[in-house]
């Protein structure tokens, strides 16, 4: 390799070592090695030891059972191609369309004139105003369209907001452990600082402000100067869920030491205990009560079409909305996204969508109801029909689900794995995610790809897929697992 | 400001400041301001010297004329909601859906699984082997579809590659000047150095070898490190179209200086003069004869849905291609795209359509050729149209059309312009455009936001808009400027 390598310009000693140093391992070995799996089936192989491969490393709901929302394709169907629009009778007599995806699509085409077209940089006009009408009526408080920014995902929207913060190697970033590791990849990429706080497994994955205020005041005691607090309610990898006082803590703690709060709220709809509540509501209630005290808290809270019972990750739509920014600021995030042009036009619209469904009495809505209500159930079946199987198994304890889409229960392994791991150059839950996929062809993410506690080992899986024959077969592995190392 | 700025964590002085450096004209303040008069003609206000904003600042094929091209439109439809491949005589008999459209939507329906899925990190496996065909195609060499990199438009695929290569401040990368303004803006992001080379205007803009070499040189004197060369063809914001030579002659000089060649290849079917000489094919060919000499060029050629006779911007579509990259840097590129999940769906299914149309004897190919046609026909009579106007302007000299969807014209203001603008603060080229906005209503991008070369001026324009009204708009303006600053 040496001698080729030479004669090129770039090679792997001489590339950026700030992508070198990014980890992600939502993607990484064990789902190229599961993709290999599905080629090899797909192929005919039949000398593994399954017959189908589970993608339980990634939230991908349309990738497993997850039908996509009727209303929502209908109506991008129209946009895609509007001559359709031209034969309303056959719309609605012959291929079932609504009067109201037709209006709909309507209003969207004169919004955004043609999907093939950009939009203006932060996304079109009356789509943010759609976003801004939904955050009112989701939080009670005035929403501004000039405030909201349409991203590809939120993915993107967290690269935007981490490239306005971070100015140096010593700006500093708290992000929760474990992490959706787009975090800690970015914070890489950006040559800034991941100021680890763990969040309270005993408390089912809350967070702990005791924690937060602990591993700031050490980032500080280190010279770095800490600017932003990232959370993830619902949390991923976590599934937890937080309680309105954990949320205004959080918010509480920020003004206090001046940090902007990212809010990553993607799962807000996957709620299956208590209720969501967002940061944006709870920095506006505070604000009213006490306004001299909350006036500058800088919130940058983003939600996007990936998650919940849309799904809709491959259309790669989202939006931040930003509170309490600075309004020169806020006039360079503009530029930035200006340089990537616009969010995907079709993925925007797909959000007008979601934060606009179709209302009681309209021709749409009970269809949607109905879907709505069969994704939220099944996800919510399928949940607790995981976590009944890992309350069964040696060595496993997982709390009860609260949201999004993943389980993240604690593994003890017997100290043999541990060796064995180790004579493999691997931590221990990587290698017992390795032995998981060989043997049962479901794909999880060991904990160390989001960070956990020295000396604590979990897996992340999301509970996607349908039925229950592939949690037997985690379940029967597991038991194999237990008795080779015991 | 002040006051309220010290309260919070992020102000204009202490956000990242290689953000604020970045400078992004194409949608810049002139843009803000058209959008502006463009708001204000829609609620109505008459005090205007016009009656319609025209945006000739960016290369927006759909926001003009521009319709989409029905085949891929069709496709893309049945992509979003397929239930209704389950209603074939519809769409056959009332619909005027073709055979080929239903098929090729099944087609890619089992290719992606659901345009609401992520897809793989780098792309569907089935569309990259799709565009591999179409460049074996195009050059008459082999693509490997492992090589191919589907993105959210060129643009991000140009981010993916900087990122990559740019490792220190001392990184430098060559661009074009005049540039389209991503490369300046993604390297000062990056914190990397730009090194400019001038295209030879007197040639029409071509590569001139000597001043790439000559900047190079410099460049190295100065201890930067230069390691890629960019080459945009057809070119923008310049319009040129290299030759064969002009191709082979960057890649002997980046053999020779060991420099990864990026071309920006998005315009490739824009060429009204000549032909289109790809650099893979030129690599290739050179390869072909002197194998131990070309052997190790890195080569990353990108293409876009955006452009072209297909002009679908707003679905974010693009791919790039590597050549003789080393394995274990494409293992960090794979990486580095993983992070963000993956472009788009549906606009890698454009990028499916566009790299594979319909053929000769296919149902649906005598319509989409007529649409090429017809496109590709109105806009070399455009560029015409609007090269003649120019010609006829005093103190204005502009090259023939040649390729791209821009020109950029040359503009010699009378010395009291100059003056003027000083006094505003602004350059003369700006100061001449915003005249222009102010007078006309039609957005165009000053020189200075692509660079020039001292003292000259320039500004580019699209010539998407229809109709040559709005040509004559421009011209009534320039005498008018030129009596005025005589």
């Amino acid at each position: 390799m040496s001698t080729t390598t030479s004669l090129r310009s770039l090679n792997i000693d001489n590339i950026n070592p700030r992508v070198k140093e990014a980890e992600y391992a939502v993607r990484g070995e064990l789902a190229v090695i599961s993709e290999e799996y599905r080629a090899r089936l797909l192929n005919g192989d039949t000398n593994l030891p399954f017959d189908q491969v589970i993608s339980a490393n990634i939230g991908n709901p349309q990738q497993l059972d997850q039908k996509p929302i009727t209303f929502f394709r209908q109506v991008l169907s129209l946009l895609e191609y509007p001559p359709l629009l031209e034969k309303e009778d056959v719309l609605l007599n012959q291929l079932g369309y609504k009067p109201d995806v037709i209006a709909r699509a309507k209003w969207l085409l004169k919004t955004v004139g043609s999907v093939g077209a950009y939009s203006a940089s932060a996304g079109a006009p009356g789509i943010k105003q759609s976003i801004a009408t939904f955050i009112e009526g989701r939080d009670g408080f005035p929403a501004d369209p000039k405030d909201i920014y349409l991203s590809a995902g939120a993915s993107s929207g967290v690269n935007t907001l981490l490239h306005i913060i971070c100015a140096s190697p010593q700006t500093g970033v708290l992000v929760p452990i474990p992490q959706y590791p787009l975090y800690t990849a970015s914070l890489s990429v950006l040559d800034a600082k991941c100021v680890p706080y763990y969040l309270d497994e005993s408390k089912n994955w809350g967070t702990d402000l005791e924690a937060i205020k602990s591993a700031y005041k050490q980032a500080v005691a280190e010279d770095i100067d800490v600017r932003a607090i990232v959370i993830i309610n619902p949390g991923n990898p976590t599934g937890a869920s937080l309680s309105e006082e954990d949320v205004e803590a959080v918010i509480k703690f920020a003004a206090q030491e001046k940090l902007v709060v990212i809010a990553d709220e993607v799962y807000q709809t996957n709620v299956f205990k208590g209720k969501f509540h967002s940061f944006k509501g709870a920095l506006r209630s505070l604000q009213k009560t006490e306004p001299e005290k909350y006036a500058n808290v800088e919130l940058a809270s983003l939600h996007s079409v990936s998650k919940g019972m849309v799904g809709e990750c491959g259309h790669r739509g989202g939006y931040f909305e930003l509170a309490g920014f600075d309004p020169l600021v806020q006039e360079q995030i503009y530029k930035f996204v200006s340089i990537t042009l616009c969010a995907p036009v079709i993925g925007q619209c797909l959000v007008e969508l979601m934060v606009n469904p179709p209302k009681p009495g309209e021709p749409s809505y009970e269809l949607y109801r109905q879907e709505w209500d069969n994704i939220f159930n099944g996800l919510q079946e399928r949940a607790h029909a995981m976590w009944e199987a890992f309350k069964d198994m040696e060595g496993v304890s997982c709390g009860k689900p609260q949201g999004s889409m993943y389980l993240f229960p604690t593994i003890t392994v017997p100290p043999k794995a541990v060796e064995a791991a180790h004579k493999e150059g691997r931590s221990a839950d990587e290698f017992y995610a390795h032995r998981m996929l060989k043997a049962t062809g479901v794909c999880v993410v060991p904990g160390a790809g989001f960070g956990q506690k020295e000396d604590t080992l979990h897996i992340r899986t999301t509970f996607l897929a349908p039925g229950t024959e592939w949690i037997g077969r985690i379940k029967k592995f597991h038991n194999e697992f237990f008795e080779e190392f015991r």
